[in-house]
C-alpha cells in the first residue's frame, strides 16, 4: 500500500447513483482522478458537467497531450472529486502542472504528496473534497478526437456526509470555509460558493430591469 | 418591435471571443435563448460548458420534448445567457415550465414578460444577466440524438462592464447582491458567488487530511 493511502474517511459515505448529478450541478472546479497498470495520475479539469440523471452520465474534457488521457483510454475509467476552498492552492499545483513534465515514473499523487484513499475502482480518491463520481467510459470515438470530450457512466459515488447528505448540500453558510466548493474563473482565481438560498419561481413576473 | 425589447443597455459590451470561455468557467447557471420563424423562447438549462477557448465553443443540454429544440434544430443557432441573483426567481419560473404547456403562439419571454435586447444573432438576450454567447450550432446529430447534448461555436460574445470587463470577473465581495452569479443545486435552492479569491499553486506541498 503506498504510503500516500489512506483507509476510506469515516465522513465519507455511498450516494445513490440517481442523485449522482446533484454532486457537480453548481459547477464545480473537479479534479479527475486515474489508473492504469500500477500508475496513477490526477489532474484539474477546466470543463466538466452532468449529461443525465438516470443512468446517470457525465462529461470531461480531457486534453489529448496529457497522462490522464493515456490512463483513462487504456482503462476505461477516471474518477471525478469535487474540491474544496481548503484545497484550492494544490488544485491550482494539480491543474499547471502536467505529469509528462515529471521525472519517470512520477504522477501527481506522489509529486504533491497528495493523500488519497480507495473506492470502487481502481482510480485513487483524492482527500479534501466532498464529493466523488467513479465512472466508466462510455466510448465515443468521435466526440474524443473532435473535442477531446468523454462521457462516462457513473457507476459508484460518494460525498462527505457533513456537507452533502440525503440528497442535498448543507448550506456552506453553515460550514467552515474550508469546506466551501470552488469554481476556477482563471489566472488563480475563484470565485466560492459561500451561501446557498432558496427561491420560489415568480410567474408571471415583471422582470427587473438592472 | 415587441413591447418587451429595449435598447442595448449601455454598460452592456462585446467581449473578445478569445476570452469568451471565461464567461462560464465558473459553471453558473444558463439560459438558453433561441429564436425561429418570429418565435422566440427561454428555458433554463441544466447543464452547460465551455468546450473550447479558441475557436471558442460551448455545450449544453436541450431536451427533446421542448420548443428551445425546436427552435434551435430549426435556426441552427441558440444563446446562452448568465443571470443574476436578482433574477433567480425567474429563472426558476423559466425552467419549471414548458413552452409546450402555454397558449398556442405564447412563449416564455411574453408569458412571464421579460424584457430583452436585441444582439448580433435572432435569439433575443435576456435582461437581467451578466453575460451572453451567441452560438451558432456544430451539428453532430448522434450527441443530440443519443445525449441531448448541443455544441455551438460563440460567434458574438457580450458582458455587463460592471461585472466582467477586460477578460476578468470583478470580486462579488465589490458588487451589490443582485449581481451575483448563482449556481442551481435542485429543488429550488442554489448557491450564489458571493465572493472570488486568489491562490498560488502550493507544490511540493502536503495536502491538508480533512
Amino acid at each position: 500500500m503506498s504510503a500516500l493511502q489512506m483507509p476510506r474517511p469515516e465522513h465519507v459515505k455511498p450516494v445513490e447513483l440517481a442523485q449522482a448529478y446533484r454532486l457537480m450541478n453548481h459547477g464545480p472546479t473537479v479534479l479527475v482522478s486515474s489508473s492504469h497498470g500500477g500508475r496513477h495520475n490526477l489532474m484539474a479539469a477546466a470543463w466538466s458537467m452532468p449529461l443525465d440523471f438516470t443512468p446517470a452520465k457525465v462529461c470531461v474534457v480531457i486534453d489529448k497531450a496529457t497522462l490522464t488521457r493515456k490512463l483513462v483510454e487504456a482503462s476505461g475509467e477516471f474518477t471525478l472529486a469535487v474540491p474544496t476552498r481548503g484545497f484550492a492552492a494544490q488544485t491550482l499545483a494539480v491543474g499547471r502542472t502536467s505529469a509528462t513534465d515529471l521525472a519517470e515514473g512520477m504522477d501527481k499523487f506522489s509529486q504533491y504528496q497528495l493523500s488519497w484513499f480507495a473506492g470502487a475502482q481502481a482510480a485513487p480518491l483524492p482527500q479534501a473534497c466532498t464529493a466523488w463520481l467513479e465512472c466508466s467510459v462510455i466510448p465515443e470515438p468521435h466526440n474524443q478526437q473532435a473535442y477531446d470530450l468523454f462521457i462516462g457512466e457513473v457507476k459508484h459515488a460518494w460525498a462527505d456526509e457533513r456537507v452533502f447528505s440525503t440528497g442535498h448540500w448543507h448550506p456552506p453558510q453553515d460550514l467552515p470555509q474550508h469546506l466551501q466548493s470552488i469554481h476556477y474563473i482563471a489566472g488563480g482565481s475563484f470565485f466560492a460558493a459561500t451561501e446557498s438560498f432558496s427561491t420560489e419561481p415568480q410567474a408571471p413576473c415583471i422582470s427587473p430591469v438592472l
